[in-house]
């Protein structure tokens, strides 16, 4: 089975830790032995566990390249949406990609998979037994169901036909959106399972689905009139129109993580970074990415989030609505999660026709920003910890902390980082957005043989 | 009359804003004609319109000089106090001052007036009057007290004699240390007033209390053993000693703030800073000095407190209580106020021996940091903002937003501002702490042909 993970989407509902440049599912808030894992990482390390993380194909929003191989590495393609429509689009893509570009026989079994869930281990393993429920029972495509655990208004249902089929499964008669909950007790007492936006199809189904629609199957072409292609979910477009589906029940724990409540409910802590909450303060939690310590006194049930971005003090139940709020306070994101490290905008000026970021950037031991110029833009380096090397015109030489590094417009320049290596930059100039900026081949890839488009990592020296 | 201004103490129940660097006092949360004002700023303008501002006297913490001076400028002279050791030893250092430095007559009438106290102008129209009273009365000393309009159990109340003389004034019977709030109720059915910490007394008065304990009325004498001296509030130590005692009555609005409650009862607006507070949270106060913008969802009646040193949520009512909660995250102050403008530690590292600290800093217009060097401090500055100028080892030259000057260990340096002038600035080295500094004549000083004990400003250029 090739599995399509879903990665898209902005999501404004964990602000202000989740921006533009990061979305919900690479937040690191949670936890797994120890240490901070996001919502991607967990769910590729679950994929792993149960053995499906072999044939993986990421269907990604527009920059998000970057961000998926600073988490998980090479794990799997990534394609990225040219723009965000939904996935019937994005979908049809991936599988366009699969079809065309790496030839999977239309009998090839494909997946469906959102990031952003949160499941136990054995939603996995019954992701596993559905290409086999899609063989045995000749439909086409077969769903995990979510056994509801509370007669819940914010999801999509499963009607289905009683009693199961030998192999569990069962079939699947209507689709209910966001029912009241006095109706989803109903269906639930009938046996309805929640939509988790899993499932499976042979690629033939959707290929079919494209020509029924006069859309290509190739890849380039699909690609080329990507902002043509209806903007509607795949559940709607394709799914819910289709005559012979099966469902696969799940009877363990599985969430959508969509909201702070939701995921603070999943935090083994009270506390996520530094903080502290005082013992009159029940039901309150702090996920605090900034250097400078949260304290709350005697205010329960809240969630108190701070990051670069800004600060939300948001009451726990109503935190679904912050979108609002958002709206009202949201900043030019300061944050950026990229493929060699991460960058915080600390202070932006704009004064006359001259503007200036000064920004504190963390570049990851062994890997480096690649070789550029920019036209206009003037830049200063300090390194404040770690140690690397500066390429500067074709020169390189060692840096460390205490180093000053002073970029011209028209020079080139490339960092490396032998240890995580943390800098103070400011961009100064007319106009310094990124796209001022030529690209040429890294001096460190050219070493080791590789060509400027392979990953950003270099073997660890020192 | 010559007023001492008390504007000592540390003051941690408005933690994160306040810390040990910046009191309370010294905050900019009040607002005047549009513009931020602190306590300090306010009580020095509401007594210049009361025609009260001739005469001042700072009796100050250790280290506030350069804050005091740089709120408002050389209003008076400062004394700064050698440790903290409550209002006795204050008071009576600064009238050995009055005494011994500037040769005031034992029959000069000294007034005692805390900064931290919020009133209305007419509170110092009161003030005024005190010094006639205390001469028609024959008493000492003679007391502002503010008529009550709650029977608050947190204030000191003044028990009068009752009916008032010709003058206005009462007798003092006796003093009652936050009462209950039955008993306040039957203190203020007899007349009785809150103690303000507002009195005044012929200088005389004082001197002779300081011969009877044995001593020295010579401000370098009682400078040289304030270590020694008693621990105590000059109310209990001398006020509630003696027999004769007048108080004058204030019948307006008279509060002492502080607390995060107390201070955004004060507040014109919902928000001060960055920031958003939904419609459903009634009640609730932003109060925020970072750049990025703090959002409050469906949370009433709270205060959230943001600034460099960290972010506070608490429950107005409670907020007097937070110092439980302060010790719990209390950090190295990272905001400094000072003569020359505002810091802020941005990033603070210690990797093995070397230490770094990463400040943003601003030098206001036309004002400089001193010229000086460090045995072991590397200092790296990158202009962001403003335009300037530099003096290294006896090179003066011009800086502008770009401007990168690395200063090594045992170099001279001085930096002057034209218009307001920001920069980061990374200090480096093995033990950075601001002991290891030689301090020199400052070179535009020596154009202007002051001393370098003369205030930090010099004429406007550009």
């Amino acid at each position: 089975m090739r599995l399509i993970l879903l990665s898209g989407g902005a999501g404004k509902r964990l602000w202000p830790l989740s921006n533009t440049n990061r979305p919900k599912q690479f937040l690191p808030v949670l936890r797994h032995e120890g240490k901070a894992e996001s919502m991607l990482q967990r769910v590729c390390r679950q994929l792993s566990g149960a053995g499906l993380g072999e044939a993986l194909l990421f269907s990604a929003g527009l920059g998000q390249r970057e961000l998926i191989q600073g988490q998980v590495g090479d794990l799997a393609p990534i394609l990225e949406e040219p723009e965000r429509r939904d996935t019937f689009p994005a979908i049809s893509l991936a599988s366009a990609y699969l079809h065309s570009k790496e030839g999977c026989d239309p009998d090839e079994i494909v997946g469906v998979m959102p990031v952003d869930g949160y499941a136990e281990d054995s939603f996995f393993q019954a992701l596993g037994k559905l290409p086999g429920v899609l063989a045995g029972a000749g439909a086409d495509p077969a769903l995990l169901g979510v056994a509801p655990d509370a007669p819940a208004d914010k999801f999509g249902y499963i009607v289905t036909q009683q009693p199961a089929e030998a192999d569990g499964s069962l079939r699947v008669r209507a689709f209910v959106e966001k029912p009241s909950a006095a109706r989803a007790q109903t269906l639930i007492d009938e046996g309805a399972l929640w939509n988790c936006g899993v499932f499976v199809f042979r690629l033939g189904f959707l290929l079919d689905a494209l020509r029924q629609r006069g859309l290509p199957a190739d890849y380039d072409e699909l690609l080329g009139m990507y902002k043509l292609l209806p903007r509607q979910s795949f559940d709607i477009e394709v799914v819910e129109r289709t005559k012979r589906i099966v469902a696969v029940p799940y009877q363990g724990r599985w969430k959508d993580i969509g909201t702070w409540n939701s995921l603070s409910e999943e935090m083994e802590q009270q506390v996520s970074g530094s903080g502290y909450v005082c013992p009159d303060s029940s039901g309150t939690r702090i996920v605090n990415e900034l250097d400078i310590p949260v304290g709350v006194w005697r205010v329960p049930n809240i969630v108190v989030a701070a990051g670069p971005d800004g600060i939300l003090v948001t009451d726990r139940e109503a935190s679904a609505g912050i979108k609002d709020l958002v709206a009202q306070v949201e900043i030019t994101p300061r944050f950026k999660e990229t493929g060699w490290g991460r960058k915080t905008v600390l202070i932006a000026r704009h004064a006359g026709e001259t503007e200036s970021l000064t920004n504190r950037a963390v570049i990851s031991a062994g890997r480096f920003i690649g070789y550029h110029e920019h036209g206009r833009r003037k830049e200063i380096w300090i390194v404040i910890a770690g140690a690397g090397e500066a390429c500067i015109d074709g020169q390189t030489f060692p840096v460390e902390a205490g180093s000053v590094v002073v970029v011209e417009p028209g020079m080139k320049h490339a960092l490396l980082a032998y240890s995580d290596l943390e800098l103070i930059e400011l961009q100064i100039g007319r106009k310094i957005e990124d796209s001022d900026m030529i690209r040429y081949a890294d001096p460190w890839m050219a070493k080791e043989g590789k060509g400027e488009e392979q990953n950003h990592e270099v073997p660890a020296r020192r």
